[in-house]
C-alpha cells in the first residue's frame, strides 16, 4: 500500500489540526489577555517568547504569531501610552531537529526576531530571567529518556514484550512515573530561573483523568498496538524479540493532579488556568485507520529505523493498519484523549532553590 | 587528481589558520581589556554576544570562547564586587547555511547559551540595545549581492568575461564600490540599533592599503583566476560564455580609508582601534597550489555546481591549480595579504536616523 497520505487524507488531517489550533488560539488569547500583568514588562525594549518542541513548522509558527498579536493587544489595551516592544521568538527542539528546514521555512512577513535554540528543554537553555512567555504544545509528554529499569532484564520493572506502558504492571508503570516526576520537576525549575517574574508558561500536552486506565489514552493505544506488531515481526524471525525488550517509548501522560503535584513541588509558579482544551473523543473527529497509520509512521520511522533497521518499515505498517482498523470500535467506546490546557505565572516573591 | 587534501597539507593549513587565530585572539583580548567599560553594562543579567557571518564552524567555537574569556577578565579587573553575567550568544549566518552541523558541533562544555540566527546581517536581525559585543571575522567583505549593472551587457559597467572586478576596468570597480558603500551603510545602520552604548563590535575582514592594484589582493588573484579557468572551459565550448558573463562573485576587498568614510557617514560608532591584523603577505606563509586549489575549491563549488551545474568541477579546478602553480612567482612578488582589524564602539548621545 502506499503510505503518502492522499489529497482527502491531508483535508482531513488539516481539518483535524485546524480545530486543535483554533482550540488552542482561543485559550491562549483569554489566558494573555486575563493573565498577562503588562505592566511588570514594560521596562524592556523586547519582549522575549520561546516555543519549547517547535518541530519543524507550520504550527510553531502559527502558535507563535498568535501569541504576538495577543501581547499586542493587551499592551493596547492595558498600556495604550506605552511603547508596543519589539518581539523576540526562540525556537526550540532537540538539536537532531531539522533546524535548516524551520529556517528556510521561517514566514517571510514575520513581526519578530527568530532564534533556533538547540537542546532538551530539560535542561537550562536559556539565560536568568530572560523569557516573557514560554510556550509549549504537544511537547513536555515526552521525557528525556527511557527509564532504565524497564529495560534490565533483572529489574522487577522489566517491560519485556512490549514498548510502552499501556498494558504493563504496576512496576512499569511506576518507573515510567518517576521519570516522569523527574523530569517535569527539571523543566519547571529550569524555567523558574528563566521566565521574568510576572511571565507566563502556556503549556499543552496529553493528559488523562484520574482515574482513566493507561489503556485508554490513544496515544497509549497507538504505542501499544505498534509494540504488539513488532512482537509479531519478531515472531516472524526477522527482528529478534531482544531487540524489542530494548525499544521502549519515553512517552507518559499524566493526570492532571499528578502536573498540578509537580507545580506544588517546585513552588516558583501559580496556576493560573487549567482546562480540557479538547474533551473525551467523540466519533466525529475519529480519523481513518490509514490516516493514522501514516501519522504515526511519519513520527516514529527515524526512530525505528535507527534502532532496528530499515527493512521491517513497510511490513510493520502494513501490520500496525490492519490492527488499527480492527482497533476502531474499542477506540470509539473507550478511547479518550485529553490535551490540557495549563497557564503557570512566575510568582514574584520566590527564588528558585537550586541553581 | 585527488581533491582531499593529504595529512601534510592539513598540518600546512591547520598552521596557517592556527596563526591566523591567535593574532586575532591577541587583537580581541587588548580591545576588551582596553576599550569595553564594564560599567555601562553591568544592570544587565545577560551579556549578549553575536559571531555575524559564523558559517559552520570550528573557527566561530574559538572566537566566541576567547571573547568570554576575554569579558570575565574584564569584569574581574574593573568591577570585582559585581555577579559575573551569564552568557548568550547568537551565531549568525545566511538562512542556507548549515545549522544543522553547527547545532551538533557546539563545544560540549560550553560557558553560554547558544542561539542560531539565521539572516542576512544586511538588515536588523536583532531587536534594539540587545547586543553587547558584535563580531565579524571574514565575512564583512562579502557584499549582498553581485551589483546588477556588471551582469548588463548594456551597461558601460557590464563585467563580459570575467567574474570579478579583479582586473576590469574603472566602470565596475565603481559599480562594486557602489554596492560595498551601499551594504556597509546597511550593515552599520542595522548595527547601530542593535548594539546597546557602549557595546563593541570586533571586525576583521579582507583590505588592501590605498594606492594597492585591485589585481594584487590574494583573494582577487584567486578569483580572477578562477574566471580565467571559466572562459578557458567556456572556449572548449563545455559551457557558453554567456553563462560566464552572468556569473560574479559579490567580494569587494575596501581600503581602510573606505570603511572609515562609511562609519563616519553612519555616525553611531567611534573608531577606538584600526589596525593590520596580518601585514603584507610573506612568502613563509604561501600555501603551495594544491591547497589553494583545495580551499577554493570547497568555498566555491556549490555555488559553481549551482551556476554551472555539476560537471565541470574537476576539469575547471584541474586548469585552476595548473595556473595558481604559474602565479606563485608573481604572487611572491607583488600578492598582497593584509586583513584589517577595526573595534568599534557604539556611542552614548547619538540616535540612528533612519529606523
Amino acid at each position: 500500500m502506499a503510505w503518502a497520505l492522499g489529497e482527502s487524507d491531508k483535508e482531513h488531517f488539516a481539518w483535524l489540526y485546524r480545530e486543535d489550533i483554533d482550540v488552542a488560539k482561543k485559550l491562549v488569547n483569554e489566558a494573555i489577555a486575563e493573565k498577562l500583568y503588562i505592566g511588570a514588562l514594560v521596562s524592556s525594549n523586547t519582549f522575549c517568547s520561546a516555543d519549547l518542541g517547535c518541530s519543524v513548522g507550520p504550527n510553531t509558527f502559527i502558535a507563535v504569531e498568535n501569541i504576538i498579536e495577543a501581547v499586542k493587544l493587551k499592551y493596547q489595551s492595558q498600556s495604550p501610552a506605552s511603547k508596543i516592544p519589539e518581539f523576540q521568538v526562540f525556537f526550540n527542539d532537540h538539536t537532531s531537529n531539522d533546524f535548516n528546514f524551520l529556517f528556510t521555512s521561517l514566514p517571510k512577513d514575520r513581526e519578530y526576531y527568530a532564534a533556533g535554540l538547540p537542546g532538551s528543554f530539560h535542561c537550562r537553555i536559556f539565560p536568568e530571567v530572560s523569557l516573557h512567555i514560554v510556550h509549549a504544545s504537544s511537547s513536555i509528554h515526552w521525557l528525556s529518556r527511557v527509564p532504565k529499569e524497564v529495560m534490565n532484564k533483572n529489574s522487577p520493572a522489566w517491560n519485556g514484550g512490549r514498548i510502552h506502558y499501556t498494558n504493563s504492571g504496576d512496576e512499569v508503570i511506576r518507573a515510567y512515573k518517576a521519570q516522569y516526576d523527574e523530569d517535569t520537576d527539571r523543566f519547571l525549575q529550569a524555567r523558574a530561573h528563566e521566565v521574568v517574574l510576572g511571565g507566563l508558561m502556556l503549556l499543552i500536552f496529553s493528559s488523562i483523568p484520574k482515574g482513566t486506565l493507561h489503556s485508554q489514552p490513544l496515544g497509549n493505544i497507538f504505542f501499544n498496538l505498534l509494540g504488539s506488531c513488532l512482537m509479531d515481526v519478531a515472531k516472524k524471525g526477522i527482528i529478534c524479540e531482544e531487540k524489542v525488550d530494548s525499544f521502549n517509548i519515553p512517552y507518559y501522560v499524566p493526570t492532571p493532579e499528578e502536573f498540578q503535584a509537580a507545580v506544588e513541588r517546585n513552588g516558583c509558579f501559580s496556576i493560573e488556568r487549567k482546562e480540557n482544551a479538547r474533551g473525551v473523543f467523540v466519533s466525529k473527529n475519529l480519523p481513518n485507520a490509514h490516516i493514522f497509520a501514516s501519522h504515526l509512521r511519519a513520527g516514529m520511522e527515524g526512530r525505528l529505523k535507527q534502532h532496528f533497521g530499515g527493512d521491517i518499515t513497510d511490513e510493520l505498517f502494513n501490520l500496525y493498519h490492519k490492527k488499527v482498523e480492527e482497533m476502531v470500535p474499542f477506540m470509539l467506546e473507550s478511547g479518550k484523549r485529553m490535551d490540557l490546557f495549563v497557564v503557570l505565572k512566575r510568582k514574584a516573591d520566590i527564588s528558585p532553590l537550586v541553581p
